[in-house]
């Protein structure tokens, strides 16, 4: 856990209603593409030269490291949104950054405000960001809802889920 | 951390009072069996061919990947509980899901949602399940009280703790 | 994950102001000298035999298990205050426990009571303390401000950033 770096990331969002929220969490993240996998939470850094893929099927159960925004809500008719952007080096020798957030509202808002956060945060380091990469997902609740957005680590030499 | 796939699993549960919640949850940990350790807590599922074993002595200080449910509370008098449930699956080459819940109230409630959230989340993937595993504990509080009950994935490869 | 036991561990804190609560906290973990890393959270074991070493570059990105406390604040003019205290045990076989306490307040306040924290844990252990490690760090809020301390687990064996 220590050593090894991830070399390769891909961005991913979804949302769902479920029977519970934390039903509505799960589902939102099979909808992201990343259920079904054991996601550990992580505060949020791209690693240097870290290559963006597009999503793969990761493997089952499998412990995945992540950052990510959530909100979930069971207040009826609310809008609720999640969103991550990452602040890209100029250079790739230099880590980038991760934001994430969430909150009660339209996504282009909480879209808007993460990409500065992250362009904020790439400042305070005196790092020329390349570019900003960002993805979020929005979602009217019903009874129980979910939004999720998240920066996926990963090691291009282990193999996805074979498609069965 | 990417890619090992844990083989084993156990179940345990645990509650205490303590000189502060988080030593409160600190001895629910060691109630639990699972104290002494370095839990990192995951989202949430079985891997596939997962098999139960009976709660070991873990390393001190391991890292070890646990999805959980805790509650804490200070409020005199007050019953809380924390539960969770497995959906197996009836193919073991596909993952359950481990679903949490935590609430104020008596442990039978909570548990019972638990596993319906268990239920629910593998109907939604169309999953055959074989059984719903389940634990959870219940705490009374005094001054300052936790409840804990988590699912704890391991390998059998790994040696426990030498009884000293 | 499973299997690595951390060998070293460095103690950490920082405080900071930020454009939005996360940046305050990103920036905290600059001040303190983790941040670029991701962070991975975990209760809260120092291991048998782990030796403190100085405070590292760790490298950019790397995975990094730690305990932490934090507080977020966006109160103008409040007091936060964040602290970390290891009960380090007299028999270096055994592990020894860490302690995390935050809130609004001063910082002589809250890293005397999460110093209590390790002593009141390690004594329900019935396990002799041979002296108790504590950092933390405070923050007078202005707009967004946030206060972290930690306890970071490393191996020795695996080198820091190369300078640049």
């Amino acid at each position: 856990m220590i050593f090894k770096q991830p070399t390769h990331y891909f961005i991913a969002a979804g949302h769902a209603e479920g029977y519970s929220p934390l039903n509505a969490f799960d589902q939102a993240l099979l909808e992201a593409g990343v259920g079904d996998t054991n996601l550990v939470r992580m505060s949020s850094i791209l690693p240097p030269s870290c290559q963006r893929i597009e999503p793969i099927d990761l493997p089952y159960g499998a412990l995945v490291p992540v950052a990510y925004a959530d909100m979930v809500s069971s207040n009826p008719g609310e809008w609720i949104a999640a969103a991550v952007a990452i602040g890209v080096p100029a250079d790739p020798k230099l880590p980038g950054l991760i934001m994430e957030h969430h909150g009660v509202g339209r996504l282009d808002e909480i879209e808007a405000q993460v990409r500065e956060m992250a362009v904020q945060g790439m400042a305070y380091r005196n790092r020329e960001i390349q570019k900003v990469v960002s993805i979020g997902m929005e979602h009217q609740v019903d009874k129980h809802g979910a939004a999720f957005a998240g920066v996926v680590l990963w090691d291009e030499s282990v193999r996805g889920r074979e498609e069965g």
